[in-house]
């Protein structure tokens, strides 16, 4: 599918799938070292997910990694500890702290940019999934994974604090905080019915396939409504979350006094009365 | 029973059971468009929240919907597409928006009515219960349902992001983000069970009429209790629920320094030890 | 060992277990009163912690009620309504209100120690577990059980809202915002397996013992990681649940710029390619 | 002028002077009582400028007081002493409490009003300004001032503190909280000077009737923009002093997302060029 | 006067003038030394302040600094340099950080003692008034100076940003945050006319001899008035400060709730009318 | 200078003026045009924002507007009737709204690069500085101006209500709220003794030249300081406008804790005691 060819992707596949109309599906490419992140990887990461963010032929997206042993490992902690985590050796520990800022503040900007990302993402998550692939999949909206998952907050065991997310967002995605801090401070593994008790995953699928079919079929749905819909709905959640309730009623009747003069609320509507499927216009 | 007469509605039954004392069961009634709202419905839902807000006969409120098929199909889209769904269509779109966004703000204040009431407010669902009926019962204080209920954030199937309340409550009244991503998306359909699962209700009964019967029992035991502390624990939970741990803490701390003024302290202290009812003046 | 002898307390007991390293177990010591609470067992509870927050040689602590009948019974209600629920007879409304809004702020400073100790809490809760047991174990990190626990919200049945923590940090800890004012506008009991289900314990134990067991491997499964990691840790999950995701990550970003210059770093880098324990220094 | 008949008002004069297109003059007309206020006027005040609010004939609201000898003397001390600051004698302080709460959240209400009227407030004040004509001009937008005028933030001198508005918004309109700390808490008078120099007034004039002219050109001049930008611009500010900087660019950039398609913006570019005045259509 | 004696101080004098009853003079007694702040000060002025919070015979009080040369030169850098500046040499980087982290933090509570105080604060000022003189009158209520006086926010002169409150409160003080920037950026000196011009005195005085004495008087007025109301001012000032308007008139009804039940009331209304001074009752 | 060449500017002039060390004087330099801005004018002054923010050779920024005339006349608002402000026609107007929104977004964040910028910018005006001038300059840190400025905050005046940061900043900078709202909703001229007395500016200068070299001095005097103390100043002033005291004072401390580990502190000490400038290393 030639929308394909829009995305000049070196560590990531990005496939448009011919059954799920409007889907992109994102894969992480790097699968002899499990997926592991190095900084050029995040630096692509966003900027895919703020071109797919503004793609009008995309309405949603599924992101899973490649192979069966891993969604991701997590940061590649030798690049990393050949790489920023040293500092420069001869600057005080304040301006270390000054490089350290800097650098954090830009790892979390890219993983951000899925959560900044119009369109729904969900992930399809299987084998490890650690770390870094926490932070970057509690930044999506919809997590789903296979049966062989292995989940860990993973950062205090290589002596460290998580800061590219997953101490900001798992307490706002799951129902237990108390889960959630025993999690991050002891780095144990938890699997797939573990992460769907306490809210973390959406489903449970038999295998890696499995889950990503389902997360493409999932995301084929929500592309088939209108994308004014589906796109504030994700706005208005992610507002709401950080935000009381009254901001919350504020922000969204500002926001649908422009919304609802769509011409896919008399498309919706006829289409519902007519028993077809619904056509929308490019968003 | 008297109290009864007071409440002069159209479009919703108000009863006082007598074998639930200082409960008010409020029903949705119009059964033969199953139960669905439109404008002066939404008004006179306001006003009756606000009436029953300040009586001192009501110590907590059941609200249902009349009839076996649903507790309600949410908006009444036929009379809105007729009518504020259109818009003056002579207006440019940023005139157009600021009706719009009066509309919006002056409907949510009916919902929100709900939550502002002083009493607690059960919600028993059935049978259908889908758009409005998400938004209006996430500002009640309990969900509970009969097995056959089929709940749907129905809003983007008719072209637009759900913005009487849903999006801003519902994420702060369930466990996972995850999951309220997924059903605002796509508007699929979900039961009874996972409507436990989640924590949307706090339980799930046979039958319409078993689950009402529950509510008016939770209502019940609540109007026992004292009122002072009854309504003070609602104001201060939904405080709570938008503000820091500190705030919190604060506002409580204020709050208490009158309420703790009451002679229900002594009342409940003592009946507590003779083993008997303590009675509480009105509220 | 030693280190006891540093903590000088009456209604608590304090040991350091020989084989959990850098653990403190706590104890409440009341048990004829079902270790209930009166005012000097807050100030010294406070103290204590404070105390702990800062002790180089603790790194996790477990607290749990001595006695096989409960956790704690709450609030000593005798002893409270013979002390500040009274007040001072003859001053006036306003003036008494500004003795309770005081008592209540210091009340609240004492428990809220628990939550501003920097190292993790984990409580282990049997028997009854009431009131002012639910606002104490609430400010912890974690919360185990035995099978036998009774847990209640039991404010209002004394004829006062909660006022020490539980309304406001309940609805941040658990998953159904529904179930929170269900149980604290009735009061009613609710034992462990409805407490795992949402989310307020992480894990239900056979008995008391087993859960004081599984409590103290916990925590010295935390107390064996890097103090720099996992205190940082509870500072930002503690942190990011007062504020929106965006001031999360710019804290945390300023947080690690010094908590990475540790070397605790390297030292669980090498030691996780080494395949031994770390050892890290005092914090 | 006709629209003036809209206006059914006892308390208030409505008047739509000629020379001032869309401007609505609103004096509070009880001269022999000071304009004192009691609470049929300031719940009628709140009716009137709900009504105002969305008035299309209707850009900009100038209010003053009539007579020569105060804008207002505030609350009618008498009125309120036998009326709702005694309270119902028989109930304990906790129901006393709530008595009261509910009636100072409905007078805050009715000057909140004048904040949320959609179109610009301008007050114009002489003489004496106390009290509640502290809380009602700081709800405005902008305040103008004869000489003669004397303002005091008299509740501390009745035995209280000011709870309808002024504590809440003199801090946000005045450059310097040391002098709004000193003003409220000794309740002493402070004059015309004083007042522009702290930023309370905007100008002063001569006399009363210079004021309410200089009040009326400047309402004029506003109701003579776009009134679309106008509105929008009264409704960011307020936005903006209770939020972040980031959030308000982000409600910002969602509301002038619908408002920029206004066909005012060619309108008023238009008459820029060709050197005219432009004509906007109702709103 | 006896109430003095119940002050035992060794850095600060506290005197309880004859002529303003209920007001407490405290001064920073360490005159040879331009009363340069080492750590057992600040402990001794937290102390200070949160016992004069809850002295009932105190209703304002006045802070000076001894000696004719300054309020205060700042922070001792002598003592500070030899002492917690340094930190513990063998430490980590991450490690050092929680020392330095915990010691601001202490300090910070100590000045933020002069703001939790629940009476008026007035702070007078003459000569060198640095660096934490501005941290520490920047806690007080109301600021008054000398014509001689000093100030700099002198931090960035000794290679830091200041941290015990400036930078956080002064910004909400005065009503220039261009000018809080040019001074906190640049450490220059600013004298007492441009300290009036923005907003961070109210007054300045001759010699300091006077603006004590009208500090005192200020003082004196404040503690004339019913301390219920006057304190209650404070708070929700305080209160204000830091949250929307929508929260502060919400706090404000709640708080009034109990305050308003106050025996002032008609004691400072009935005084009105029969032109006597009132008498309030101990707060 | 070489620094010079690493910057490659269009539409700015960028110098290092050779007696202002570690100064950046950037100049809008579009004179023709009254140094209006089109859009690729603006994301350069992002660009180059960002370069300057982490470039070590940097540590104050003045910025000035090329020729005579004007530091800007804003928004070239023949480009934009051209360009943006148009849209796509075809769209429904959500659709529009989605492309606004998305223009304003990064519009704004063009602008806010200022703010983020790590080094203090100091921003000289002269002749016209309307409209987008008054957003730029409100995310600066300082104002000064020439005698001879006019100011306005035109978007009125144009149709639209200011959304490029000047109605989210300006009334954070200045001290009186009524004087925002009359200067935003009458787009009237204000001057230099004008902009000074509300605190918009910091000095008043005859001309433009003395202007700027003023505010190259002040940037001199910036950048003579430690920038580990001027930089966190400026980031520590920032979050302290957006938060509570309280989150202030918190941030401050994990802040300094590391950047007091900074060598300038012992320069800074030992060159006050030894009276000779300190250097500090590169930042």
């Amino acid at each position: 599918m030639s929308a394909e060819n829009n995305y000049n992707t070196k560590y990531f596949t990005v496939r448009f799938p011919a059954s799920q109309q409007y889907v992109a599906h994102v894969e992480i490419n790097r699968a002899d070292k499990m997926n592991a992140f190095f900084e050029a990887m995040w630096i692509e990461l966003g900027q895919l997910f703020n071109q797919l963010s503004h793609d009008p032929s995309v309405r949603a997206i599924v992101l899973s990694g490649a192979g069966e042993k891993a969604f991701t490992a997590g940061l590649d902690v030798k690049a990393a500890s050949e790489g920023f985590l040293t500092g420069e050796s001869d600057a005080d520990s304040a301006r270390k702290a000054t490089q350290f800022r800097r650098h954090i503040a830009s790892f979390q900007d890219c993983i951000t940019a899925v959560e900044r990302c119009e369109k729904p993402v969900i992930v399809a998550m299987h084998g490890f999934s650690l770390g870094l692939g926490i932070d970057l999949s509690s930044a999506a909206d919809v997590r789903v994974c296979a049966r062989d998952v292995k989940f860990a907050v993973k950062e205090v065991d290589i002596g460290l604090a998580a800061d590219i997310g997953t101490l900001s967002r798992l307490p706002k995605i799951v129902g237990s905080f108390g889960w959630v801090k025993e999690v991050a401070m002891t780095a144990r593994i938890f699997g797939a019915e573990e992460a769907l008790r306490v809210g973390f995953v959406n489903a449970v699928y038999e295998s890696r396939a499995k889950a990503i079919d389902a997360a493409l079929e999932m995301a084929a749905l929500m592309a088939s409504k209108s994308p004014v819909a589906v796109q504030g709905t994700k706005e208005l959640l992610n507002y709401s979350r950080d935000h009381s309730v009254e901001d919350g009623l504020r922000y969204t009747a500002v926001w649908n006094s422009a919304a609802l003069q769509t011409k896919d609320l008399t498309a919706a509507l006829l289409s519902g009365i007519q028993k077809r499927t619904p056509t929308f216009e490019k968003l």
